[in-house]
């Protein structure tokens, strides 16, 4: 796992919504995860491929987060965890990974992504199987918070 | 979507768990997901990237079913799903997809695979965001079904 895979997509995290939704999100304290402690609503799955690396990046919102960007860049009020709403975690998802990738690059680092998968499903976990360690990075936003968990080997 | 990337999983499927767990699987027929309907209480999630494409694989088993591998592949009997289960199911997802990969080499396509992403999580279900279709797999077991969803664009 190298530090420098985190960064790029933590900022594009914080630009993404940040840009699209004017959502102030504050990173949290970055841990190596022992046990599956990230319960979330909507997970957004994806992976990288690299000559020097792979990885999978899962971002896992909370449904009072995810349904409050549906309102602010859909500008739709939803009761609950819907198709639409798991579509825009995926549309997020893809614009995090798109704009990690391209400062990886920049990096020096060239990466091809996968399709990303989303899971709906109250209070689900996320794991991963590597070799490697998974760091989980907690967001604290006005709607309380969310996790991205990433793991590269 | 390639409906000959579809076969090389299938056969993957049903041979891991006939020689892994002597457990026989009867494929169903495949239909293009038009809903979210499979749901599962275990998701095992890996990418494929090839030169001529890209997808992404879901087995999203039930909790009868992967109970019952538990049982007898790793000859322990869980009452639910926990951590050692959700392993189990990265282990599967990781043999068939490996076994689909060496198929699909030999058939000539190239395929890097990606690390598995669990999904744990009662009655979840799965998306795939794709310009392609989404393809679902039913699968019988003696133990009620289990589904595969595989999208390549």
């Amino acid at each position: 796992m190298q530090v420098n895979y985190i960064n790029p997509v933590l900022d594009s995290l914080v630009n993404v919504l940040g840009t699209m939704a004017a959502m102030k999100v504050r990173p949290g304290k970055p841990s190596i995860k022992t046990e599956q402690s990230a319960r979330g609503d909507v997970t957004g799955v994806m992976s990288m491929f690299g000559p020097a690396a792979r990885g999978s990046i899962a971002i896992t919102f909370t449904a009072p987060v995810i349904l409050e960007l549906a309102q602010r860049m859909l500008r739709e009020t939803y009761p609950g965890i819907n198709e639409m709403v798991v579509d825009l975690a995926g549309e997020i998802t893809n614009m995090v990974i798109g704009g990690a990738k391209a400062k990886l690059e920049e990096q020096g680092h060239k990466f091809d992504m996968s399709l990303p998968t989303l899971v709906a499903g109250a209070n689900h976990i996320v794991m991963h199987k590597t070799q490697g360690k998974t760091v989980i990075m907690p967001f604290e936003t006005d709607y309380v918070s969310f996790f991205v968990e990433l793991c590269f080997e």
